[in-house]
């Protein structure tokens, strides 16, 4: 064989990833953990409709400024299901915690978010899949667990060509077991800038945090449970 | 107990479904056959900027012509991932057989429409789910075989507020494993009206179809093996 057959492989060489950022602290941690692994990163963020928008313009800078070679934004009207706090304007967010499933879950939000992302991947070529749940400080939301993350596996296996005819896909929950406090010192050791994420489920225009809905609160314990000083920038 | 406590479980009087309909001979029998088994059908129609949008039309027609209670139209930009020759106007509907999957493959669509479709009925405390997908003649897509099914049933039951705490939700594709002809009876049978149905992939606005695709060689065959008078409209 002589030198000039030896091309590189590229798909070794270029091995993509289709990473979901919602323009908060946990997309945000997962994507540079993304980029760490190898990964070349694709962002992709669903425009949902959702009531804190001031995220997806966060998402978009965040994911470009970790390295990110594309984000692409897929707009899907959830807010014409209704069924959430986060989408419909005559429900409050809550400001105190409860108990069981909260308000703020979209039905399905994840699934369909993974979904769109699978079809990135397979137009892309990439067969990894990132995403940011977390199953530890998280609200009780179904669609952030382990078990959920297994299954959108299976699922993807199966619903699709690179699945069927190809080498497998895999979708990675690189945070799922972390608490608040590990993310947040996961995020210092990436080199990120946690006061340009936008967590709040009633984010201002500008991005600035309410300070007391669930994603505030859970984001706020994190920083003083791993003893950081917290950025965010409140209204 | 006095009759006045016997008010009626309008849960089970009310066994409501969310109904996937494409426009196609293939929903327009499934959410038949939903009504026939007792569901009250809740219609969902996703416009994924496809190229053949007159079938659009005649999803939300054929749906409230047989019955359904609710059709609702959920766009979702696929147009913007590419990738298939159903929603990139550079790339041509093929008019011959082909091997393997086609480029008319939608990447991820199945999903992304299941999904969707999980998340009304969530809202609408629903927990049975019907598509018409169907694996016998079909283009070889894999979001249409039997294993894609059970791996969403079982995906739902993990992503949900109703399949943790509820009683479970299920999956129905009762055409999956008929032949176009059996589709073609059973909706004869079922009284539906199939020169109103659109199936063809470049159909024109009028809905009537090209004749050549994919779709429509299998449709036309299917009314051809019924021993059936083919009534689609061809322009």
């Amino acid at each position: 064989m002589s030198k000039m057959d030896c091309t590189p492989d590229l798909k070794i060489a270029e091995r993509r990833a289709v990473v979901l950022v919602s323009g908060g602290m946990d997309s945000a941690v997962t994507l540079a953990l993304a980029k760490e692994r190898g990964f070349i990163p694709y962002a992709l963020s669903i425009d949902y409709q959702q009531r804190h928008r001031a995220e997806l313009d966060a998402a978009r800078n965040n994911a470009l400024g970790l390295g990110a070679v594309q984000h692409k934004c897929v707009p899907v009207d959830l807010r014409s299901l209704g069924g959430s706090a986060l989408t419909q304007d005559d429900m409050a967010v809550p400001t105190e915690p409860s108990s069981g499933i909260p308000i703020t879950y979209v039905p399905a939000r994840n699934t369909i978010m993974l979904s769109i992302a699978l079809g990135w991947a397979e137009v892309l070529g990439a067969t990894d899949l990132f995403t940011g749940v977390n199953a530890v400080d998280f609200s009780g939301y179904p669609d952030c667990r382990p078990a959920f993350v297994a299954a959108f596996q299976a699922l993807a296996n199966v619903a699709t060509k690179a699945g069927v005819e190809g080498a497998g896909l895999r979708i990675h929950a690189p945070l799922i077991a972390m608490s608040k406090a590990d993310i947040v010192l996961e995020g210092l050791r990436l080199g990120i800038d946690f006061a340009t994420t936008v967590s709040c489920y009633q984010a201002d225009a500008l991005g600035r945090a309410c300070g007391v809905c669930d994603a505030c609160r859970l984001r706020s314990a994190g920083f003083v449970q791993a003893g950081v000083v917290d950025p965010t920038r409140y209204f």
